[in-house]
């Protein structure tokens, strides 16, 4: 009974199991195809698969850059090499010694920012990061206004499975061949101080639920606890029959505005005291395979 | 090179590397034990153990409960029977059908606030679920003032490695026979609608990095794929010499204050753009083994 109910209760789903669609319900026309230059898939050793979607309108150098890698099959036989309790996992060249293809820039610009796109949809709330958040059309969040810096510079926030790019002390940018994904809580102190060029849309498990690094900073001890990556490719660059095909729900529409709606007012039968509010990275841009 | 410095400057370390102590630097004054009957233990198959520290002050009945179900050994041969992704993990008995031993309440008024406690230490900004948030002297996160409801009402926010009592749908409050940590990022849409009773303080890898379950809502679909749970005491119940010590950061002294104000404005030479601001979730108490 509890372990039955309890889930359901525990994600307040029940609101959603009611048989009328409700107003946060999509439309077809809501879900949009991502280009197949904008995903990625990284296949690890033992057929696990990541696929993730790229946000060339955030950081198009950076982007760039893990295109050529992928074309040129940089990644293949490098590995997953840090995985950090509530933090990242990380991937690339563990030694950081391979030589980058030819034709990627070595340090890009800060890519960290980007001017404020038009908002379709956005949040109640200020956040500690950042005065205004909410979602492009294309259903990418973002969140503008530092609170330490005026303007309408907006960027997009570190949630749990962004991607992000590796980089050095600054002045360094990262090239894009080191790249790690958030496990954990958002860190979002990291927002406008590294590039994140994507999003892990498909298999974020094979990245979340490694084993922890019991090396400094959660780096993996010794070779043998890596995850070999087997190819690392853009859907465009596979065969039609293995390229994936993935759609966002656009943001620019009453539906989605009032799923943001529902996310920050709970309902019950589980919810008895609605946040009035919701934090960015709780209210999860939505991808699915094209059906 | 890079996999050297990277994690440095990821984790925003550079600035603690300094030789001088910061004036975030704890002394010893503000280590302080965590009573043994505020710790309990929990040992998985494979001898991994994880400790939690209980919060007895934030929900009395259901911390009494937990104290009797651990003198009960009722945990005993139960299991970790759900990984979330992204959510929580989950243990206890699996078929929600092992009788509660007597003395334990089965439904506790509830405990999903508390009385404002002074705080010891306050953060700058609001979030998007509460207008105040800071520690209490004794190192528990709290946030208070909710958008929708005004008043002194204050209590523990859902971060990471917190761990909360399963329930059914309301009003039932859950026994504590159930439990559940956070594993991903801090779902804040519970607070104040579920019974929270403590936080991870070691081994949260062994919740954290388990194969995420494949049946609906995160369920492992087999009995095999669950993790057994060999016992759970309360520290005060070891062995003396089984029995661990922990104490936890003070939060009541202006090294703390220093500590939250560093969080708030991570620094160069990795930080370009420090927030001015900080979740209370990327805040971290600190606990560590008494030295």
């Amino acid at each position: 009974m509890l372990t039955t109910l309890l889930p359901l209760a525990l994600l307040g789903l029940a609101a959603a199991q009611a048989p009328a669609p409700s107003p946060s319900t999509p439309v077809a026309a809501d879900w949009r195809p991502i280009p197949d230059d904008e995903l990625l898939v990284m296949t690890l050793a033992g057929n696990r698969q990541v696929v993730i979607r790229l946000a060339p309108a955030a950081a198009p150098v950076h982007v760039a850059n893990i295109r050529a890698l992928a074309r040129a099959r940089w990644w293949d036989g490098t590995s997953v090499y840090r995985v950090h309790d509530n933090y990242v996992t990380q991937w690339g060249d563990a030694d950081g010694e391979k030589p980058l293809p030819r034709g990627v820039v070595a340090n890009p610009p800060p890519e960290y920012g980007m001017r404020q796109p038009p908002l379709a949809a956005s949040l109640t709330h200020p956040d500690p990061y950042a005065r205004r958040a909410g979602f492009t059309a294309d259903g990418w969040p973002v969140a503008s206004g530092g609170w330490r810096n005026e303007g309408t510079e907006a960027w997009l926030p570190h949630c749990y499975g962004m991607v992000g790019v590796g980089r050095d002390l600054a002045p360094s940018t990262g090239s894009g061949a080191e790249l790690y994904t958030v496990i954990g809580h958002a860190p979002r102190h990291l927002d406008r101080n590294i590039a994140l060029v994507g999003r892990v849309v498909e298999g974020m498990e094979f990245l979340s639920a490694l084993p922890r690094g019991t090396g400094n900073l959660g780096f993996y001890g010794t070779e043998a606890e890596r995850t070999p990556i087997l190819s690392v490719r853009l859907a465009r660059d596979l065969p039609a029959a293995e390229r994936p095909r993935f759609q966002y729900r656009a943001a620019d529409n009453p539906r989605f505005a009032a799923y943001v709606q529902e996310r920050e007012n709970r309902q019950p039968p589980f919810f008895t005291i609605p946040a009035g509010g919701a934090d960015i990275c709780n209210v999860a841009p939505q991808v699915r395979r094209q059906p």
